[in-house]
């Protein structure tokens, strides 16, 4: 079908889940704007948290979208999830695991399709490992390597990448185990493409050229070669690259 | 030159530096009977940990072997590294960034020479991503992919990976990322190989055929479809494959 959106519609969250709150209840505001009109989605299930199955998590999906009165289909009940993708009036990728989300984006040949519609317009929310593939590359994944997917590269909606759930460090913690600050200064050492931490309860949120943080907290932001700084919600961040 | 050493002989540890310790310091009377008789040993700079030169960790390797009387030479000071392994007396890898390790050692050649070397009986440490190196695969680490190896596979040297730093939940912490795990289940719904979840203060030591935890803490033990479990410090694990 065609497309009528002709202006980037997204948004990038760092979490599905507040603590203590339902299932993407903290975004539902977000997402009546940014599905307003559509009656039905394409949930793409592959990250599966905790091993859940695809279809288990499609189930998941479609009880938190039904609370704003869109339906849910999973990607993986296509038989050509390509066309799929072209056709689909707007998407949802769940959090999970990243590694195991973008081997199997890549391997079903989804990154490029999937790109091209949501730069055509097509509505998209990621959380988490959904978030994570919108930026250039998947480098900044909190997630564990519990597969080797092709290429790290992912789908380059924004010009930074992404460390969601991000983390400050724990005051009076005695683990030795690196920070999140350490680690996004280690990708420094080897690439040059800003990172946003992005702490549980923001998001970035692009419409056309806009590209704004919003959500209650600031987030940090690493470029390389400067001393991290934060930015407040409601601050673009169209200039980072 | 010939080794003289017929038995394997090694230590994978969870952590370099214990909270409020100095680097390596609990560490020594173990590394006093691995090195025993030997007076320079070959240090593996490649993980960089936050960052730092593959000299100045060298230097700081070089401290902490002072101690006990041993020499240590950056492998990067090598021209050929991998006769710079087959004839090195002792290794130790340090901790830092797993992938950035991995990369390295597959890039340069090494993952090959080093497995043997280790294998015919010339004494290694590894901490934390050194050890990560000791298993299977590094499909355990904790480390943000801050580069892409070429493969995921490593020296094999114990028949199941390791995650270092193994952190239990943190009661009452709101963030609503993943447990370590969590993430080491969702590693066993796409591979089978079991993993140690490795506290802070234990390490695996390796004499021939005896596999022993060692250190203060238990350790816990991830098999595919099985409850995860403890065991004890001073416990066998040549029985886990």
């Amino acid at each position: 079908m065609l497309n009528f959106f002709l202006m980037k519609h997204f948004i990038l969250a760092s979490t599905s889940t507040l603590f203590g709150e339902e299932y993407l209840a903290y975004l539902q505001p977000a997402m009546t704007a940014l599905y307003g009109g559509i009656d039905e989605i394409v949930f793409i299930p592959y990250a599966r948290p905790g091993g859940i199955s695809h279809d288990d998590y499609t189930t998941k999906a479609a009880g938190a979208f039904a609370a704003i009165g869109v339906k849910v289909r999973g990607l993986h009940t296509f038989e050509d999830p390509a066309a799929a993708i072209k056709s689909a009036r707007g998407f949802f990728t769940g959090g999970g695991n990243t590694f195991l989300l973008v081997k199997q984006l890549h391997e079903l040949g989804l990154m490029q399709p999937l790109q091209t519609a949501v730069n055509v317009g097509t509505p998209y929310m990621g959380c988490s490992a959904g978030s994570n593939i919108g930026g250039i590359s998947m480098q900044n994944t909190n997630d564990m390597p519990i597969v080797y997917p092709p290429s790290f590269e992912t789908l380059g909606l924004i010009s930074f990448n992404l460390n969601p759930h991000y983390l400050d460090p724990i005051p009076g913690l005695q683990h030795m185990g690196e920070t999140r600050e350490t680690r996004i200064k280690e990708y420094h050492t080897q690439n040059d493409t800003p990172v946003v931490g992005l702490r549980e309860g923001s998001w970035i949120y692009v419409k056309g050229d806009t590209v704004t943080l919003q959500g209650t907290l600031s987030a940090r932001i690493f470029e390389a070669g400067k001393e991290p700084y934060e930015v407040a919600t409601g601050s673009s961040l169209a200039a980072l690259k």
